[in-house]
C-alpha cells in the first residue's frame, strides 16, 4: 500500500494540486456560440473572466422570453442573437458552440455543429437514444481532425470526488467492488421543458448520468445495467412526465456492484438544493461523501474518520478549453462521455420495461 | 396530516410505547427445544429471565464442539442433549422449537417440527428455494389449528425502525415512493457453515432479508425484484462461496423504487460490527437512519433534523411467545415472513443470472 492514512488526513498540499482561480490564455481568438440557454451554461460563464481569447459571439434561443433574458446578460455583450440556431450556424463564423438546449434537441444540434467542424461543449446527455449516440460518437473525436466533444459532467470537479478518485488510484481502498450514489433534489422551479418526455428524456438520463459517469470515472471501471426502475408518483400535475423516483443497478467491469438512487423528494427547507452522496467500497477501505458527514474514510487499519483536506474544485469548462485549444489531455474524454451516456440510456430502457 | 413535526421532536413518552424489560407469564408450562446452535439464539436467551413458564428442555447440535459448548451454557441447565435433531423430536415431549441451525438445513427441520405440531421460532431465511418455502408456508399458520411460525427478523425491533414505521403510518412522510437500505459488515470470525452455498445460501438470503423485510414492513408495501447482482471478489480463500458485495432493486407495490445494498467490507476498526442504514422517502418527507447521523427527518415544512426520542427496543422472541401462547397479534406475521423470503429468493435468483 503506497499511500498511508496519514497521507489523506494530515497533509493539505499534497492533494491540492488542481487550480482554483486558474487562468487560461488561448493561443488564438476563439469565437463561441451559445446554442440554447436552458443548460448549465453558467459552467462556462463562471470562468469567462479567467479565459483570455474566448468571446461569446452569438446566442440562439427559440423561446422569446429566454432570448430576451439572454440579450440582457453581460456575458453576451458582444453577441448576435438568433431565435433559430440553424440560421445562427449558417451566418456566423464560429470555432466552438456551447450546446445548452433541451435534452431532446441536443443530438441534432451536436451533429449539425460537428458537420461544420465546430467543437462542442454540451449539456448532458448528448443523446436520448442509442442510434443518435452512435452518430454523435462518430461525428467527434478526441484525436485527429474531427471536432472535439465536451460535456457538462460536473460532478467530477467536486473536491470530494477528486479526493475519492485519488484514494482509488492510490490503492488505498484496494479493489473497488461496491459503489453507491444518490442524488436527491428539491422539486422547485423546474423548467417546462423537463416536464415532457420528448424534450427531457427522463430522470435517469438527466441526473442519473452525473452519478453514473462519476462512479465509472472514480473507479476506472465500465458498468453494465442489471436492473432499473423509475416512476412518477403523487405529484402528477406539477411534474408532467418527469419521474420523481428512480434507481438503477449495475454490474461493474471487475464484477462488483454499483447502484444509483434518484429522487425529487428533498425538503424545500433543506440547506442545499441537492443531497449528493457517493460511497466507494473496496477490499481495503471505504470512502464516502455526503453533505451530512463530509468525506469519510475507513481502511483495514483505521476506523471511519473525516478527511478535511480536499483538492481544489476544478472547472469542467476550463478543462474542455485546455484540451481543445491547448493540447491538454481531456479531463472528460469522449469515450467516457459515450460510455456514461450508453449505460444511462440502457438503464432507462430497463426501467421502462420494469 | 394528523401528526405534526412536534410529535416526533418534542415528546418522549408518546413514542415510547413498547416494552423494554417487559415480563411475560405463559398460561401453561412451555417446553422448548433448541434445534441447532448457530443462529441468533441469544434473541430468546436474552428474554428467558423475563418469561415465566418457558423452559429449554432439549438441545440438538450435530457439531461435537458446539454441542459441548451448549452443554456448558446456563440457558440449557435443565436440557437433554442430542447430536441428532430427529432423535430429539422423536424422544422429547415439546411445545415449541427454536430452529437455529444452518440455512440449508432449516426448511427440512421446520417441516419435521410442523409435522409434530410444534410451534417454531426460526432463524432466517426459513427456506433456500421457493418449493421449500411453499411447503413451510403450508405447514404453519397464524390462525387455526396449525403450529405457528416465528422468525428472527430482528431489524424491526430497533428503536429507529419502530420510529420510522410510526412516521410512515402517521402520514408524516406522505406516500412512500423511494426506499433504500444498507448492511455493511465487518468480515471477521465468520462461521464455516456460511462459506458453503449448500449450508449458507448467499448474502442476499442471509443479511438481505433483514432489510427487505424491514423495508416492506415499514412501508406496508410488497416488493417485486427488478434486478440484482452479487459477487465474491478479492477474499476468496477466507470467504468460500460467500458473496462480499451484493445489491438488489425492487419495484414497490405502489410503483416506487427500493434498493438494498450489502457488503462485508466494513473496517475491522469501526466502532460497530454493522453499518445499518435505512432511508424512507415519501411525497411529504424523508426519514433516515444511520449510525453516523442517527435518525433524521425532513418534511415539506422542516429542514433535516435529528429525532432523539425513540421508542423502546422490542424483543422479537417475546413477541413470538405473546402471539403464540397469549393470543396477541403477531409482530412478525407468517404472511410477512413468507413475502420477505420470497422477494429475497427471487432477488438472489436474478443475481445468479446477472
Amino acid at each position: 500500500m503506497p499511500v498511508s492514512r496519514r497521507f489523506f488526513i494530515a497533509s493539505p498540499p499534497l492533494l491540492a494540486m488542481s487550480a482554483v482561480g486558474e487562468s487560461v490564455r488561448l493561443p488564438k481568438p476563439v469565437r463561441c456560440a451559445v446554442l440554447g440557454t436552458v443548460g448549465h451554461n453558467s459552467l462556462l460563464y463562471d470562468v469567462l473572466p479567467r479565459v483570455e481569447g474566448l468571446a461569446i459571439t452569438a446566442v440562439a434561443e427559440a423561446s422569446p422570453a429566454r432570448l430576451d433574458r439572454a440579450r440582457k446578460s453581460p456575458h453576451h455583450a458582444r453577441a448576435s442573437f438568433y431565435s433559430d440556431w440553424r440560421q445562427m450556424l449558417r451566418r456566423e463564423e464560429l470555432d466552438m458552440v456551447m450546446v445548452g438546449n433541451d435534452n431532446g434537441a441536443r443530438a441534432e444540434a451536436l451533429l449539425a455543429c460537428a458537420a461544420r467542424g465546430l467543437h462542442c461543449f454540451a449539456e448532458k446527455p448528448v443523446a436520448l437514444n442509442l442510434e443518435d449516440l452512435d452518430r454523435v460518437n462518430e461525428a467527434f473525436s478526441d484525436h485527429g481532425g474531427k471536432p472535439r466533444l465536451g460535456c457538462m459532467l460536473k460532478m467530477r470537479t467536486e473536491p470530494w470526488a477528486l479526493a475519492i478518485r485519488d484514494m482509488v488510484r492510490s490503492g488505498a481502498l484496494g479493489q473497488v467492488i461496491h459503489v453507491d450514489s444518490q442524488k436527491s433534489y428539491k422539486y422547485a422551479n423546474q423548467d417546462d421543458w423537463k416536464k415532457s418526455r420528448a424534450s427531457f428524456g427522463g430522470t435517469i438520463q438527466w441526473i442519473g448520468i452525473d452519478m453514473v459517469d462519476l462512479m465509472m470515472w472514480v473507479t476506472g471501471q465500465r458498468f453494465t445495467p442489471a436492473g432499473a426502475h423509475q416512476a412518477q408518483i403523487g405529484m402528477d400535475a406539477e411534474l408532467g412526465s418527469m419521474e420523481n423516483t428512480a434507481a438503477a443497478l449495475f454490474r461493474m467491469e471487475g464484477g462488483g456492484t454499483a447502484t444509483v438512487r434518484l429522487d425529487y423528494l428533498r425538503s424545500p427547507k433543506a440547506p442545499t438544493h441537492g443531497d449528493d452522496r457517493l460511497r466507494v467500497a473496496g477490499t481495503k477501505g471505504i470512502a464516502e461523501w455526503s453533505d451530512a458527514t463530509g468525506l469519510r474514510l475507513q481502511t483495514a487499519a483505521s476506523a471511519p474518520a473525516e478527511i478535511k483536506d480536499l483538492p481544489s474544485e476544478k472547472s469542467v469548462a476550463l478543462e474542455f478549453l485546455k484540451s481543445t485549444f491547448l493540447g491538454a489531455a481531456p479531463f472528460v474524454s469522449q469515450q467516457e462521455i459515450i460510455a456514461a451516456t450508453r449505460a444511462t440510456l440502457e438503464a432507462a430502457a430497463l426501467a421502462r420495461r420494469s
